[in-house]
C-alpha cells in the first residue's frame, strides 16, 4: 500500500502521540501542515527544536524555564514568604494568569495515589519540606484539585510540614455559577464557608 | 504576567493553529511535549523539518510526494487508462488504503463553490482535461463527496470532458449501516440502484 510517503507517515505517527489528537486528527493536522509548509510547518519545527533544546525543569520548584532556576525562583521580589503548591505546571500557569499570587511555587508533579503507587518521594514533597526551612517560608498555600487524590495529598502535606502556616484555596460557587447547575458538594461547601456581607 | 516562557508561548500559539487543537488543548499538548523533550519533542521537530523541506505537490496530479512527480505518477504500472478524481489528498490516501484502485489520481484541491468563488481554474480542472488527452485515458472515475458542491463539480467535469468514459462512485448503504439510522436520501439512492442477487 502506497498511502502517504514514509516520512509523512512517520510524522503522523508522532503527532498521534499528542494528547487530544488521535490517528485521524493527526493525519488531518499533518496534511494541513504540509499545505502550509512555509508559514506553519517549518516555523513549528524551529519552535519545537528551540523549546526542546532550551526548556528544563527548575531544580528548586519544578516549574519549566530555560535555566536551572526558573524566572520566578530567580526573582528575589517573589521571595515573600509564601509558597503555592500546585499539582502540575499547567496549574502554575493558570495561577500566574490570574496575577493574584506574588510568591513562589512548588510543583508536585502529580498527587499521591495508592492506585498508581505514587508516594511522597515521587512528588518532590521532601524538597518542599526543605524549602520551607531554607527559604524562610511563613505560609504554604495548597492549590490542589478538589478531588479525592488532591485532598489526600493536601492533608498529607499539612501533616508533614511543621512550623509553618498551611492554607488551602477556598471552595464555593464559581464565578458565573448558577446554583441550579452546581453539584450538592459545591453548594454544601459554599454554605458551610458562608461569610457576612 | 509571567505565565509560560516566551518561546513556549510561541510554540503554543503555533500549535493552536492546527485543525482540531484550540488554545487550551495546544497548551496541554505543548506541556506534554516539554515533558517528553527527548523522546517526542525533538523527534517531532526533526520529522517536521524533514517533511517541510522535502514534501512537494506532484506537478501532474497534485498528490504530495518528495519529487516533482509523485510515486504514483512515476509508476508506469499505474498508467492503466484510469484516472480517479478526488477533492483532496486525504481522499487519495483513503482510496489508497482500500488497495482497490490501481490507476492514477487527479487531486482537484477542493470543489467548485460559488459562495467561496472557487471556479474551474482554481481546481486543476484544465490540467485534468490535458491529462485525459496526453495520457491515453479511457475512464475518469469521479470520487467526489456526496455533497451539493461535490456533485456540482462532478457534473461540471463530466460536461467538460469529451471522448472519455466518466463514471462515479456508487451510492448506497455503507458497510455495517443499519437502515434505521440512515437518512432518506441514502436509502432512496440505494433503492434506485438496487441490483439482482
Amino acid at each position: 500500500m502506497a498511502d502517504a510517503p514514509a516520512d509523512i507517515e512517520g510524522l503522523i505517527a508522532l503527532m498521534a502521540r499528542l494528547p487530544g489528537l488521535g490517528p485521524r486528527s493527526a493525519r488531518r493536522a499533518v496534511l494541513h501542515l504540509v499545505k502550509k509548509r512555509g508559514t506553519l510547518l517549518l516555523p513549528l519545527a524551529d519552535a519545537m527544536r528551540e523549546v526542546g533544546t532550551t526548556a528544563r525543569e527548575c531544580v528548586n520548584c519544578g516549574n519549566i524555564g530555560q535555566h536551572d532556576l526558573c524566572a520566578i525562583c530567580e526573582d528575589e521580589r517573589r521571595r515573600n514568604g509564601q509558597i503555592c503548591v500546585v499539582e502540575d505546571v499547567e496549574d502554575l500557569w493558570a495561577m500566574e494568569r490570574t496575577g493574584a499570587f506574588r510568591g513562589r511555587y512548588h510543583v508536585l508533579g502529580g498527587t499521591l495515589s495508592a492506585l498508581d503507587s505514587i508516594g511522597p518521594d515521587e512528588l518532590r514533597i521532601p524538597k518542599l519540606a526543605e524549602r520551607v526551612k531554607d527559604e524562610g517560608v511563613s505560609e504554604v498555600i495548597l492549590a490542589l484539585g478538589a478531588t479525592v487524590d488532591g485532598q489526600t495529598t493536601a492533608h498529607y502535606i499539612a501533616d508533614r510540614l511543621s512550623g509553618v502556616q498551611v492554607t488551602t484555596l477556598a471552595q464555593g460557587v464559581p464565578m458565573g455559577g448558577e446554583l441550579d447547575y452546581l453539584d450538592e458538594g459545591t453548594i454544601g461547601a459554599a454554605l458551610r464557608a458562608r461569610r457576612a456581607l
